[in-house]
């Protein structure tokens, strides 16, 4: 029988400013890539997501950014491999730390935004995060897109990875995300994204804008917490695999 | 035979800026209180100072503050208790990450400038900070000053408390040091000030501004990072202390 | 013939993050206090608030503030008043620059949240907002509480003052406002609080918790932009006023 | 009769950490590039560096960055071009607004850091540079390295451009400068440093890296403020043009 994770971006509050549905949104996922506070997360947001992932069962991810908070960790910026290192230990420290006392830990890390993108093919930066998930916990598996920078070096470091695939994106002949300036990237429609995720996860193969037929083995699925519908995509997913004898469960 | 620990504020550079002169005092010291970000400390800052700490065999403290680069802690904030909780522990784990990375882990956790100030009567604020110790770690002592709320309220909480003393300040007849806005607060002549600490820690007397003679027990010295003449303070206290046998060691 | 300024908090968003409703509000007020980047407002969205400003002919005003994106400028800072000083200098030129861009100037400066609290009665850092716009320029008003430390110092000091009046805030028999956090402090039926603006324009009174009646002669009343209903009770205002012919217009 | 404009980045402070001789410094140049708060600069240094400039008669320039304290604007940002054009808007008008209460006004704009660097080749930022300094002051000459992208948009944008060179640096035989991480690339010797410079200036020639001697006809010339011997490098220019007849004068 079929299992997957699905996973979705939590915690992403600061101070006064709020961002998605938290609250609707956590006991449909069942991994939540929360904010460190550096592109977003105030410490009392991540706390009481901590507290919330708990009390779902959800399981508790870091997701670690660039430290820019008005850009919301979506500019690439040209960190130093070091410094990067030590900005995604300080991340990984600070949420576990809350995560301990919301009654688990860290159980994965998973990069955010424009540090995602870059490491796909960023290799100084991306074995710089990878350096600093080996110096923490090497049990700590890493999230990333198949194919990525990221996944390799972290595999021939000897940790554990974890691939994703995206039920509302459209994919390229090779595999790697249309951009989202182009038309038809981004899909919105429920149903025909819950019926994508179905195929991925049950056929292991997805259709790419030009036809090509790819191959994809996801460990989990990514459901977008900040873009309209994401509540009501996520549902339906979950309906869908539900009523398809699909089990939705952490991959930890 | 009498033993003391010695302390320092340590860690404090961030990003190009440069602050206090770390490689020399870190020697001389038995346990650091190392920033964690919110006052002062980059990510790369603080790492390198928790591998120099436990290279030296320093004991690793937690220098909480209030989020105020711009003010490097020192100026009062009026921060909701929950919110002051939850900025404590984000601080705590962060930097218990990078201790643990450098082979070490967070020893204790000390109040750093305006924060410090405010957990003397702030019982609110001393009570926020007492709770996120106790949330944390249960086994984490609290380094202050005596008679203030902090230690008051985290012995009501069964925390261990330990007590410092300032070679380099007046007293007031009452126990406070006098502010430094006022003439003489602030000591400056190494040798001077060693002899008064020798005496502290011999005695367990000092003599106030009026003459009043107090009583001290502090089981730690707070040796200034970031004044001049600092290392020269630290090594003259270390000179004195080792030759009439005073032990100073880490009260961890 | 009665006429009054209504102004409002605009440019309160940072990044990612949405705050208020701003294109709809703009068009219902005549002054807008736009924030200037240290409580909330990146560059982008400060400037297209002045754009929108200019393009409604609302007035735009400097809404100077602590620097605290993560208290959202609501809590108190126990900031030097040469260092305030200079901050609100900054904020003001930063935000005077964009309106120029814009087409306009900015008109005057009113302090926000907690350091409009502070300027009520706390005389030093009254003192260094109203040092600030006089240094800055001396034909800027000020706009804030009647009876405020702020604006009597900025009186001596030669400036114009301006009062604003909150028709949805409960008052005490001194003409404070009543806490938050009591009862009844902040009304919200948007008739009932649009019929107590026109009784405060019309008849220059107001009557307070206890029934006190109140003198009152605000020349802005000042509509809130980040609470629920808040431009259904602009837009009541509005409509009351316009029927009563009581003249909506900047006060500059 | 030869005349040069000296340059130095200035006010590059931040709270309680310290950078730069700027006391020193500010007489022995005539264009002080004084940061805006982005990568460097609280606003109390910012007034107190535009007030000592206007002592000694030095021109205030805007050193416009990427928004990255913890960087020190040294890192490449990603930044959207209208998201850069009101970044940079925001920082000449908060500099602007210090420098006229300081009794003078902005004269010039340059780039700093990374986003000097990328103005050389990155033609979307470069522009949004430009378009901001068209925007604020059509008056505002732009300082740049001769042949980067920013002088040539600025110039067909109607801008004034000045050259400036440097004379601590090896130059490519293209007329770039030699990476910092090349092997001679920066000079350190005051002495030879100043010979270079009254070359440059007298000859409107230097010798690169290969021999190869390349064209220059700077306006100005960019001494460092933050390397060790800076004030010695920029007293031995001052010295060396001043017995030479060599006119040091600003270029505004």
């Amino acid at each position: 029988m079929a299992a997957i994770d699905l996973n979705c971006d939590l915690g992403e509050s600061f101070g006064i400013w709020a961002l998605g549905d938290d609250a609707t949104m956590l006991p449909l996922v069942t991994s939540a890539n929360i904010a460190c506070g550096f592109h977003a997360g105030d410490a009392r947001t991540l706390l009481i997501t901590c507290q919330r992932a708990v009390d779902h069962g959800v399981r508790i991810g870091a997701q670690v950014s660039y430290r820019d908070l008005a850009g919301f960790g979506r500019r690439f910026i040209d960190v130093a491999p070091d410094e990067l290192t030590a900005d995604v230990l300080y991340q990984i420290g600070a949420l576990d730390g809350l995560a301990r006392v919301a009654g688990d830990r860290v159980r994965y890390v998973k990069p955010h935004g424009a540090l995602y993108n870059a490491a796909v093919h960023h290799e100084e930066q991306a074995a710089a995060v990878v350096d600093a998930v080996a110096q923490y916990d090497r049990n700590l598996p890493i999230l990333g897109l198949p194919g990525s920078a990221l996944l390799r070096l972290a595999e021939e470091a000897g940790l554990r990875t974890v691939t994703e695939a995206f039920a509302d994106r459209a994919y390229t002949a090779q595999g790697a995300l249309v951009s989202r300036r182009e038309p038809g990237a981004v899909l919105s429609d429920a149903t025909e994204i819950a019926a994508r995720a179905y195929t991925m996860v049950t056929t292991h193969q997805v259709v790419a804008e030009d036809e090509t037929v790819l191959d994809l083995h996801p460990e989990s699925l990514c459901v977008h917490g900040d873009t309209p519908g994401a509540v009501e995509i996520a549902a339906k997913i979950r309906e869908k695999f539900t009523a398809a004898g699909v089990v939705i469960a952490p991959f930890t």
